[in-house]
């Protein structure tokens, strides 16, 4: 068993505004104009919003504090690096001073990247590869739709350079979003395999530290499986019943405190590996990132556990009330297949013969993520293979 | 069983900066200067801080920034109203511009009752009468040197009225301490008395809601249990060995946590009856907050479970493994007389005759909290009597 070291220092510092609850998206107007914005650029993704009336609450929300409007859609599931160079254009030309996403997390992150690059004077990828600073940034709104990457209260965001294929992330207390509004009962719509995707997610942002932290105290621990057991139990509530309030509302509040920073707050040396692995899957093969991640994760979990298996019996017996690190990862993916996420590689359309390119690619992430000298060609090969 | 009742509405935000971890008293300095304070009215306790260096360290460290010191010491646990006025005074004379605790949650609320009453031009009791307004509050800060209650990181704050023997609470966003360090090193010294009394109060901060919540959503309940079991395996081993850093760090962050506001958002319907007996027991007889607490909790707990038994089920199931909510109060109340917290009136020195006018102060409590419909004298009579 590894040996239980204190905590570490840390800072937590999250100054979000969650307006949560039924009917919020009204009040957007007022949160936008009570931090002195004008004008905002609102980010969002398919044409969907302005059908079923959503768009028109918020332009009209803005409208009456007088905070003008200028939309901006079109951005994609794995967002894109050239659709946020497109917003941070027009952003400019509209002089627009701050960002209002209306959407999930590829909108919300999009909105980051725009709200970061807008003042920075250098081309905008370089704040994701840190050879430049963010020093500015315009201030960021949410209307969410969509529960899953817990962007909506953190300062981080990730986007994929269609150019280069790789998918980077930025970071910034100056990317919080001053105020996110999660209104449940606007989630009711998302599909029944995006909402699978989604329990991925959430459960991969909890288990990441959970598993590679080398300081993870049991408070952390206990904190993470309170998460992941209700991502489990209101995922099967709402593929029974979609119109679930009660369980579509646990399960955001769930996913916003996966990533709020306070699983991570006084854990250290842990890393991302199922993450740097799935973002070389989205980037080549846009695939859905719950979807990925679902594959990943049981493939990972087998290797690492191997190296660390005293959490993992942790987890099975915690999540899954069974004994052994084993029986709890198969557990865990024989969950994803009942739920509908994909298990397997090959269920993401992604063959043998393809296996080269991605390795390739997640080098490149290990590389980025500082993770190389761990995630070595054979290591990510073996675990990508067992996938297949 | 209760209904599964959705979620509630509610506005998340929670702005304090939480400075964790050893040696970060002396970066105290720096946060003040940043906040744009330059002269501070320093509030503590007993003379202790003063002997084990923390006061010289903490004065260094604002001397270092150009901050100038007023010291008041001798701020006493279950703070008094009459103190208060004092170092209002104080403050005043000397044109502080804002507050810094340097203790546990006697020495921050009475720090935090100051901010608010400097600026207020009437009298400070009418903030926690309601019948005034918090419009306006010097910046408070804290170096934490007790983990108990919670007020490191949110908006509240109690003190008694040593003349009239009310112990009533004030509210407003304007109290969140805009930093509090927390150095679990600095809680080596806490003696085992005031850790046991200290697992109490936070105990009966995670279940006061846990329990009453007429909406209360299983993801919120799994997190109290998280720090319930925290405060119970930590505190066992801290009474086996005070030093233990990794415990002492679980211990405090989760005593941030339980009162932080992430327990309460989305639930509906909660009330803090056994605060407001306590408050009654520490009012009238001075005994410290969480040994009145401990004795409060199983009689409280004994009576309410009749009428739902349901979580009290949980709570000795996720809590203490056993059966049954009378096995779960058992067990809590023996565990209670294990670390050495009072669970009978008798401990704490309250005779029967004494009974009518601590049923007498519970009434004028039940009115200022709203509850008197449900705590009528036969009530809290019968709670009483059975705790004697």
């Amino acid at each position: 068993m590894r040996p239980r070291r204190p905590m570490d220092n840390f800072l937590f510092h999250n100054p979000t505004q969650l307006d949560f609850g039924t009917g919020k998206e009204r009040l957007i107007g007022q949160h936008v104009a009570a931090h002195g914005v004008r004008k905002v650029l609102l980010a969002y993704g398919s044409e969907r919003i302005r059908r079923d009336g959503l768009f028109d609450t918020v332009v009209a929300s803005l409208a009456e504090q007088g905070v003008a409007v200028v939309p901006f859609g079109g951005i994609v599931s794995n967002p894109l690096l050239s659709t946020v160079r497109e917003a941070m254009a027009v952003a400019r030309r509209e002089r627009v001073d701050g960002v209002l996403a209306v959407g999930g997390g590829s909108v919300l992150d999009s909105a980051k990247a725009i709200a970061a690059g807008v003042p920075h004077p250098g081309d905008v990828w370089e704040l994701f590869l840190r050879t430049a600073p963010i020093t500015q940034a315009l201030p960021v709104f949410a209307v969410l739709t969509l529960a899953a990457t817990g962007s909506e209260m953190n300062a981080g965001a990730v986007v994929t350079n269609d150019a280069t294929q790789e998918k980077f992330a930025i970071q910034s207390p100056l990317l919080f979003p001053k105020v996110s509004v999660v209104n449940p009962a606007l989630m009711q719509s998302v599909p029944r395999d995006y909402l699978a995707y989604s329990a991925a997610d959430i459960i991969a942002h909890s288990i990441e530290g959970y598993f590679t932290a080398t300081v993870q105290p049991r408070f952390h621990s206990r904190l993470t499986e309170a998460i992941v057991n209700t991502v489990i139990d209101t995922t099967e509530t709402l593929l029974a019943d979609p119109t679930h309030y009660a369980a579509r509302a646990e399960f955001a509040w769930a996913a916003t405190q996966a990533l709020n920073g306070t699983l991570y707050a006084g854990t250290a040396g842990y890393s991302y590996p199922n993450h740097m692995i799935e973002h070389s899957l989205s980037a080549l093969f846009n695939v859905p990132h719950g979807a990925g991640l679902s594959v990943v994760m049981p493939a990972w979990m087998r290797w690492y556990s191997r190296r660390h298996p005293a959490q993992f019996e942790r987890f099975a017996q915690q999540v899954f009330q069974v004994q052994g690190a084993e029986a709890g990862i198969a557990a865990l993916q024989a969950w994803f297949d009942k739920i509908g996420t994909p298990t397997r590689l090959s269920q993401l359309g992604i063959a043998p013969d393809e296996l080269p390119a991605t390795v390739e690619n997640v080098l490149g992430n290990a590389r980025y993520f500082g993770l190389a000298d761990l995630y070595t060609r054979e290591v990510v090969q073996e675990i990508l293979e067992s996938a297949l």
